[in-house]
């Protein structure tokens, strides 16, 4: 890990360590400069790494202020790190549906862009909050990238696997979702009716070189999901 | 608006000009700044600025390329723009419903960080996209920041306004996000049935400074509305 997210951890564990509120001022860079005994751009660089995270906003000529969202127990849609830390205070866990080496559909093959007769890890899993379903989940990856599996593996988090296990390095994504009704089968997973609402998402995760690993479609349970986003004003 | 900021929408215009598409590789900086003449600092903001935006993703020591989703008609849940911009192909038109100044809601006081007696402009609007409804919502405007509305503005793009007329810089947002099944006068404005799916959407809009003056409650049209968001790779 580089220096600046080191510092950035430590910063965040520092806001979460002395409850923090939002609008609460952070010390100068100066002081947090010989704090953590690093040089201005490198605090500059985990600050705005920060602002990048929802963790903090700078106000220009005012300071740094911590920025946190209220509510607890929801799931963030930006983070590219699955969702148990956001949900840390809960239990979750996972039961394997299916786990196989399988070709992709048509539809993963062009959201991984990969050829139709390339090779997938296939898993399917129904995950759980405390007992009750969360989501049924879908994923397809890239086997010349994900390159083994097994059941151990995807009971737990897929991604710190990958990350930790095989050493890769997720970069951006891309979520689409929309809420429809249940069909029978996806209703039969997460204990609802066919026809009751269901929110679908679907994420194409990239490496940082931009490609494509992971393809996964999620169906949540309405009745234990809810989401939040952290939005910055740097959009134009 | 800062000179980075106009060389980050030209570039972005030089992406959609040239139709660039996903993994296209931008010049190298030096051609940038010759290009555009600016200065590396300059360049590099802009740079920085595209790539939260999700335009682009940068791969260290290999260069700068066109990031791109796939898919259109999906409203991003990351502007804070309104979202009369992601869907500039269609037809967006508003009814107003309400539109009057009193007191909050306790919702709305907390959400907006005001006294209950404070004043709050009400906006209670169906929009429609190629004349079916898209969503229902209500706003609740500070109106010691948002200090004016009328029937015309609201009708309109009320952000558009916002940042145009009363020159208000818009900083960042939280957004929450669950969904349920419709109670009958939320079906009944959106020319669905009770009970259908709907996708309920709240979020508090602050200014650059921090403090929250618009928190709006938004029910979306299942069967009208699709959404995207494009996650970077900072997330620790």
């Amino acid at each position: 890990m580089i220096k600046y997210q080191q510092i950035a951890i430590e910063i965040e564990k520092y806001i979460e360590d002395h409850a923090l509120q939002q609008g609460d001022k952070l010390p100068v860079l100066e002081t947090l400069m010989t704090q953590f005994q690093v040089s201005k751009s490198t605090i500059t660089k985990s600050l705005d790494m920060l602002e990048k995270k929802g963790v903090v906003f700078q106000v220009r000529g005012s300071g740094i202020f911590v920025r946190r969202h209220k509510r607890r127990g929801y799931i963030s849609l930006l983070s590219n790190q699955g969702f148990k830390k956001d949900l840390e205070d809960f239990n979750i866990t996972s039961k394997v549906i299916e786990l196989e080496v399988r070709k992709p559909t048509q539809e993963a093959a062009y959201n991984l862009n990969i050829e139709l007769d390339a090779d997938v890890y296939y898993v399917k899993r129904v995950r759980y909050i405390n007992g009750q379903t969360l989501c049924l989940e879908e994923s397809f990856y890239n086997k010349s990238i994900i390159t083994y599996l097994n059941n151990e593996i995807v009971s737990e988090s897929i991604f710190h696997y990958i990350r930790e296990g095989l050493g890769i390095k997720v970069g951006f994504s891309d979520k689409y979702l929309h809420v429809d009704k249940l069909k029978e089968e996806e209703a039969k997973y997460l204990g609802l009716k066919k026809g009751e609402p269901g929110l679908y998402d679907e994420t194409i995760f990239h490496l940082t070189n931009g490609q494509p690993f992971d393809f996964s479609k999620i169906t949540y349970n309405y009745e234990q999901s809810q989401f939040f986003i952290q939005a910055n004003s740097h959009f134009l």
